[in-house]
């Protein structure tokens, strides 16, 4: 990996927590240039190691995202592509996911879930370890990656827009490449909310919630004419990036995201049932290794998602 | 492969276009039997490897999903889940993928596309051939496999349901095993609509339809639970089974659906202007090839869903 040519620490005059392109550049760099970016965790230090679920859910979400950033690219125009490529990511041997109490709305299946959850993961020897000797395979990438939004004033990270943002798109690994479409001058690119692992979906609202150096490449691509980030990638589709035993739930309904929900709510009841887990940690660990797939748009009335959980992570 | 302890033949005696429990079982088997189906292509032969785009707009979608069975499993009853072992798939060398005039409104993207389209596939040597040289690995599965609903009358085959039927899960190849929740005494199992390959989505609404034949074991589960179709399978995520190159699109919306769309839009302007296919030939292999994964459904109010091209199909 080469050096990196800026080094931006998470000291507050580097971190912000609203997307919003009147903020100051906090580094201006020129195309082909190495950024190396500490990053806080999602909640910016309000659980560590040893919290418990009841923490978890006395978390506050505002601000949330400490983002990294923003990072000013010369020569980046209005209209070009802002191509990132990620070199490198390295967690600090933890992380946690969690979910909150049902009232307060967040997740997939929040009318579930009346009480929080929360699980500390130790991260050594490239997995994230679990109740029961379950063992997810560590493979960090950045939840939210972006540009500054052209819109003035300020922006909620929570929610992906068309310049990027909390995309939670987990083959943004270590080796890929990420295009985000440039709306400001300089791109005013930040990262952040990084995830030492994530199943597609991020059911219970965090993947595996971790501090980390996220260490990128910038370029300027003005041959390219895209409309959302799109990436290149050839990280992971499985825990051992082959073909391996899976278990899959299908969710059958005539809305996409009742479909979504069903493939999660059975995977839960797999989970608990054929696995022991309670229904609170089966929730967490399909946040953090469940890939959801649209199987079928097109059959109308009746989409049809599926859910995979990847047996690879249960001890033998 | 165990021989076969029945076969059925794709005849008209053998042959529903509709799920409806009060049909005549086809056949009655023992649990631990194994049949071999003859399965018709999904539009029941109305289209051929000569058809054109013209000829797939003027098929008939009434009726449509001829299915061979049903078959009546002895000792399963209401509440049991049919334990489904695909062995084989044969498929005789030649499929179409196709598109309908944007005005009957089926498939992901009927808004984009006036005209019909339509693509018949050479399947030699384990690949399905496309265009310019393009070669989509051929994997079999059924698009269609279920028991018949408790419900009584005549449904539709289009929509999937509790028990299965049109669900187009890619990876219900051979070796996977499906779980097939029963409603109806014997079960009452029929399969068809067969895919040579597809992406993940079936995008433009039809994969590589082939005439084809399943051979399946048939097992009845009383220990088992569950309130949809639910599988094992140990079968390709990527084309050749291990991490490769991905080129990958997101679609970032406030609706799971939109995101959907966008996200194939976006894969499809991909397709047409870096490698130089129609539109329609874009929406066809979009369909054939291209998954679509459900990147975060949580991250309020905008949802990611991400589309996956694999490198491999093109040639060098």
């Amino acid at each position: 990996m080469p050096d990196a040519d800026y080094e931006l620490s998470d000291d507050d005059a580097n971190v912000h927590h609203v997307w919003d392109n009147s903020l100051d550049p906090a580094v201006t760099v020129e195309p082909g240039d190495v950024v190396r970016f500490e990053c806080r965790d999602a909640v910016d230090g309000q659980v560590g190691p040893d919290s418990t679920a009841e923490d978890f859910g006395n978390v506050s979400f505002d601000p949330v995202h400490p983002l990294t950033g923003p990072v000013y690219v010369e020569g980046a125009e209005p209209g070009d592509v802002l191509e990132v490529e990620l070199l490198d990511l390295e967690h600090r041997g933890w992380g946690y996911t969690g979910f909150m109490p049902g009232d307060m709305g967040l997740g997939l299946l929040p009318e579930d879930f009346e009480d929080p959850g929360y699980h500390a993961w130790n991260i050594e020897d490239g997995v994230c370890e679990f109740v029961d000797g379950i063992e997810v395979p560590a493979d960090p990438f950045p939840g939210t990656i972006g540009n500054a939004p052209a819109e003035p004033g300020e922006h909620d990270t929570l929610p992906p827009r068309d310049v990027g943002g909390n995309m939670d798109v987990k083959h943004l690994t270590g080796g890929a490449t990420v295009y985000l479409p440039v709306e400001c001058e300089g791109a005013l690119f930040s990262t952040g909310d990084c995830h030492a692992a994530q199943g597609d979906g991020e059911v219970c609202v965090t993947g595996v919630e971790a501090p980390m150096f996220v260490t990128a490449r910038f370029d300027v691509r003005t041959d390219k004419d895209i409309e959302q980030p799109e990436f290149e990638s050839d990280h992971p589709y499985t825990p051992t990036g082959a073909d391996e035993p899976m278990y899959g739930t299908t969710g059958i309904a005539p809305d996409l995201m009742d479909a979504t929900k069903e493939a999660v709510r059975h995977m839960i009841s797999h989970l608990h049932e054929e696995r022991g887990l309670t229904r609170g940690e089966a929730y967490i660990l399909c946040s953090a290794a469940v890939d959801l797939k649209v199987s079928e748009v097109v059959d109308a009335p009746n989409w049809t998602v599926t859910a995979y959980l990847p047996e690879s992570i249960f001890p033998n």
